[in-house]
This record gives structure tokens, C-alpha cells and sequence, in this order.
């Protein structure tokens, strides 16, 4: 049992400490993170006012008053509000209650709320200080209890078996768009589902990080990227493996390859208690780069994982913080050729006083070619 | 052929004209009427920026610039950013160029970019005033061509025929969930894909009109409800149906049915150009509330409908703005009674100087038994 009323407290908490009044929150994942509930309410506000004491409120279409009624936070105060007259009078009305209407104070901004929710605020609260409000949700969010570590790890451990399922399975001439269809119907089998698009990129497609899978088929001697996840209690898995379709057409894969999986490891050996996201983003880049590949290195090292697949703390460059136990995020360095292949190898890892656990099996050092 | 530049011509005049100086889009379906591209950055920004004279520019992750430069507008202008020093310094680079750094100007924002973003923008530009795109966008995007109405025609067409073979293939003990499962998989057959998520309500789910189709099992009685939708050259249907499956164990369904269906009608007549949506609206609340259900239909009369399947105009009592023949929006009363059961009834039309042609065909009159 997760106590949503824990998270709360910490939350207003962290407010108090920070001199903040208000917090706003979107139909977001931190918004599932603090109450168990969450509905996507698309350009209608469906939002979490949280003030720096005393109880929290739902401000929601009408016509979603009594799903939010339900949330497992318990919070009571639900204002649905008719698309007639629009959220920015009951708003107004609840900061008057809360003594804040007019105020000059701190509104921290959960990040993915729409800007178009934003702008409206800004005008309601001319006096008031927006600023996001990240750095709080990461504080409450980015250290994981035991049982959101034992979620994402069954999720890694359903997932390994789909990806060596899919591998083991590629036949010549397999459309990228059917693999993703074997990937949704075993993830179905298995009474899941995938926690992002499965991506899918045979030959030059795996150039790019982002391709999206097509009509294209696989043929002998394609380099293969599977990049997969799913959910499980929640909360996802992500893993990316690269194959072989028979002996590599193109003669520098296997060495490509093996240049990424030191990356891979440099990182895993590089992430420690103490040690920032950039010192891991740099263990990785540097064998990247000492081998004459660094300009086709073209992302992060990876990303926190949790409720939402990509959340802080990322592990990049720009990220100077200490990373400590309790942390999860992916190790997925690669390199991309353009027109002609692309290698990565991910796997999700949580942070522990000694160093990293995978949440994932581990992928082979070599060039595995089915 | 959609002729992008024309689009991207018209936006600049309109800012020119209300004295805008930039106007930022996000990935969304603006950015995609505006460049025949999108692509969804997550948590990254993926940004069109346009000034008001010049050429516009792209603002991608590098991972994107490649995919962002085959874009049909040909903005030539696209500017990769790295995970390492992030996208503030490349705008403000572009921003210099563009004389509009450290200036007092509006801009305009996209009300789907995520608030972390463009609480980044605020920073950078603190003399700036920051407001709404979305009249700019509403403007451009609310008249429709005949070209898209086309799409939408056909989109219609196709999403009627899914919709009469669902109803007549429904069989007692069918869970909510499978006839969700039969939509996609009848979309699949027809080479395309749903809009949304099939909305499918069994008995008293159907009087919550947001309701997440599960396991529940179809019984002798119960009122359904189907509200699908699916694309046709980018452009989407959307079609609610309610039938009763068997003699309704609900005395009050037919009476109920007759009164939606009379505010349906009463709406599609109301419609005219240069009446208003809030008119519109009241037509249709009007039957209701005579009826002595007003306070059971809790959301607008429609939505308009376009690359967005929810964009300008709402048919809505806030909407005191004149119809125009070319737009297209929804027509879908509906009574909600708690506990019991509901009835919606939606189409989509597009206005003529006549009055609105509907895009799907039309619903019963009275209560169809399945």
C-alpha cells in the first residue's frame, strides 16, 4: 500500500522549506506519483493545487468530478467546473479561501502542465512568481522505496524475456511494423503492455535514435535495434539490445559494437554513490570518443526511470549532482552512422551503497548475430 | 498538395497585423499545419520558432535535426540542440539574430507547449510579454479547405461502417474491452487507425462520459454506448452511437434517447453562419432543461474538430463568436444519470452558407434495440 498521504507531507514539506505557497500540478505522472490518481483531460485543466499547509484540491472538468472523488489520496476538496464558465473563477475562489488571491508568492509549475494552463494562472496571479517546479517533484520522487524497485524489476525481467523472444524469432523479410505488433501481442499474453511505442529499426534505420518502424524489411546482414519496455504494478521497464541479422554487411559493426559495450561498462563501473550523472555520461563518451566515434554519440547516456519512463536523474553532461542509493535510470550509450547502421545497448540500473544493479540480464560483449 | 508556405504567410501577416514579434509552437498539431512535420520531443523541446518577418526555424534534440529536416515546408533553418548544453543558448543565439534578444516584443505561445519550456523562454526573455497563440492559431486553422473537409468526409464514412458492424456483431457476455480490441482490429483491416481511444459503455457506465472501457460483461438490457473515431489522410472522425442491447431494463431509456436526439436536431438546426456556439449550445440545453434533465448534461454541445480532433470552435456557452461556412465541429448532446445509464449522441458537420452537412450519416430517432 503506497500512503499518498506520506508523499503529501513531504511534499508540503519541502514547500515550507523553500518559502513556496503554492504548488500546481497537471495530469502527470506526479500527479499519479502523489495521489494514485491521474486522468488526462487534454486541453481541459485537470489539475493538483497543493498549498504549503493544509489540504490539497482537485480542480477538474465536472464530468470527471466523481472518477477524481476516488483518488487514493483521499483528497476530498474535488471542484469540477463547467466548460461554460472555465476553471479561472473557482481557482480564483480557492486561492481566496487559502489567502493567497492577490498575494505575492512562490507557484511552483509541475512542467508538463500546458502552457496554455500556465498563461491563464500568470494572468489570475499578476503578483505572483512562477517557477518550475521539477526540482521539487525530482526531491520526492527520484529516491525509490524498495517496492517501486521491485516493480521495475519484474517489468526488466518480463521485458528480457519479450526481447529474447522477438531475436529469437526474426525471420527474413519481418517488417519493422510486425515486430512491433509480436511485441504488443506477447506483452498481451503476458497480461501487460508496452510502456512506450516499441521501436524497431532494421539496416540503416538504426542510424537514427528515434527512427519510427515502417514497411521496410529485415534482410541478411541488417543490424537490428530493439528498443522495448513495458509496465508492470505501474511502473515500466526499458531495454535496448542490437543484433546481427546473419554476418554484419557492413565490416565495422562488430568492432562499432564492441566500442559500445565498453562504453556501456565504463559508465555501469563509473556510477557510484556520490559520483554526478555527468562523471557517468563522461566514463561512457570518453571510450566513445578515444575511439574516433564521438561525434556519433549524439544523446545523453541515459535517463531516471520510475513512474514516468523519463524522469531526473539524467545522465548527461549538464547533470553536476551527486547520484545516491535508491536512484534508477538506464546506461544506453551509442553510436550512429548515418546510412548505415546504429548500435545501443540499455539497460535500467538502481544505484546501491556499492555500485549498480541491473534491473535487466545482461547483453553480450560481443555482437550477438541470430 | 498542401501548400505550406502559404500557411506559414498567412500566420506572419496575422502577427504582423496584432503587432506579435515571435510566436513559439510546440510538437503539436499546429506545428504540423504550420510544416506538414511533428515529432514529439517528451520532455525535450521540439520548437518551431517563427518570427514575424523572415524565415522561421526549427529548434530540435540533435537526435530529431535530421528527421525535422525533410520537412514539407522546407524550413532549411533547423537547429539541433545537445543533451549536454541544453537549448537555451541556441535560442538565444537565434533570438540575437533575430533583434529580438533583451527587446520588449510578444510573443506568442502555443498553449500545448509544456509550461517548462516556456517558463525557460520567460527567463531568457524577462522583457517580453508572453500570451496565447491560440486565437493566431484558431484564426489560421478554423476554416477549413475542401481538401480536408474531404479527409474528414471520408473519415466519417469509414468510421460509420466500423461503427454498424460493431453494433450488430455485439453478443451478450462481450466485455467492454474486446469490442475496444474488434474496433482496432476492424480500423486495421480498413488500412488505418483510431483517432482516440475506442470509447466503449456498458449499462451505468455509460453515464460517465469519460469512462475507461474494462472487463465488464455486455447483459440483456443494458444500454450501450460507442463513441470511436479513426484518421483518413491525417484527418479524423469522431461519432457517438447509443442503442440498447435488448428491451432496456430502464423504463426512462427511450424517453431519454427522444430527448437527446431532439437537442441533437435542435443544435444542428441552430447552427447557422454567423450564429454563435454559445447559441448553439443553448439550443440544445435548451430541450434538455425543458425536459427536466439540464442538470444532467454536464459538457458542451460540441467541439471543433480539424488536424486536432478537439480544436476551435467549442460549441459552448463561452463561445460568443459568430460561426463561418468551412468549419467543422461536433454535435453531442447527452444525459448522464448516475447510477443508471446515458445517452450521447454526436456527429461531426461542417458548416455552409445553408446551414451544417453532416459527415456521418444519421442516428435513429427513437432508442435503436440491438
Amino acid at each position: 500500500m503506497v500512503d499518498y498521504r506520506e508523499r503529501l507531507a513531504r511534499l508540503q514539506a519541502k514547500m515550507q522549506a523553500d518559502g513556496a505557497g503554492l504548488a500546481v500540478f497537471g495530469a502527470t505522472d506526479t500527479m499519479r506519483y502523489l495521489t494514485g490518481w491521474v486522468e488526462h483531460g487534454h486541453e481541459r485543466l485537470i489539475g493538483l493545487f497543493v498549498p504549503a499547509q493544509g489540504d490539497a484540491a482537485f480542480v477538474v472538468p465536472a464530468m470527471n468530478a466523481r472518477q477524481a472523488q476516488t483518488n487514493p489520496a483521499q483528497i476530498s476538496n474535488v471542484i469540477g467546473w463547467s466548460d461554460e464558465t472555465g476553471w479561472t473563477s473557482p481557482v480564483e475562489t480557492l486561492l481566496t479561501e487559502w489567502n493567497l488571491h492577490g498575494k505575492t508568492f512562490t507557484v511552483l509549475i509541475d512542467e508538463e502542465l500546458l502552457s496554455g494552463h500556465l498563461l491563464k494562472l500568470q494572468a489570475l496571479e499578476p503578483q505572483a512568481r512562477f517557477s518550475s517546479a521539477n526540482e521539487t517533484a525530482t526531491a520526492l520522487r527520484q529516491i525509490k522505496t524498495d517496492d517501486e524497485i521491485a516493480a521495475m524489476d519484474a517489468a526488466g525481467t518480463l521485458i528480457d524475456a519479450v526481447c529474447e523472444e522477438i531475436a529469437v524469432t526474426l525471420r527474413e523479410g519481418d517488417s519493422e511494423e510486425e515486430i512491433q505488433e509480436r511485441v504488443h501481442s506477447l506483452l498481451k499474453r503476458h497480461s501487460t503492455k508496452a510502456s512506450f511505442i516499441p521501436l524497431i529499426c532494421f539496416g540503416e534505420n538504426a542510424a537514427h535514435p528515434h527512427h519510427h518502424p515502417g514497411a521496410i524489411r529485415l534482410k541478411r546482414g541488417d543490424i537490428v535495434i530493439i528498443d522495448i519496455g513495458c509496465l508492470w504494478d505501474g511502473y515500466p521497464s526499458d531495454i535496448t539490445r542490437t543484433f546481427a541479422f546473419g554476418e554484419p554487411s557492413d565490416p565495422d559493426a562488430k568492432a562499432v559494437y564492441e566500442i559500445v559495450s565498453r562504453a556501456h561498462w565504463a559508465a555501469r563501473e563509473a556510477a557510484k554513490p556520490g559520483t554526478t550523472g555527468a562523471e557517468v555520461d563522461a566514463a561512457a563518451r570518453k571510450v566513445i570518443t578515444d575511439a574516433g566515434y564521438g561525434d556519433y554519440f549524439i544523446h545523453r547516456t541515459g535517463h531516471g526511470i520510475g513512474l514516468s519512463t523519463h524522469e531526473p536523474p539524467d545522465i548527461v553532461a549538464s547533470n553536476t549532482r551527486p547520484l545516491e542509493p535508491g536512484m534508477c535510470f538506464s546506461i544506453e550509450p551509442g553510436i550512429y552512422l548515418p546510412g548505415r547502421f546504429g548500435v545501443r545497448i540499455e539497460n535500467i540500473v538502481t544505484l546501491t551503497q556499492e555500485g549498480v544493479v541491473s534491473l535487466n540480464a545482461e547483453a553480450p560483449r560481443t555482437l550477438r548475430i541470430l
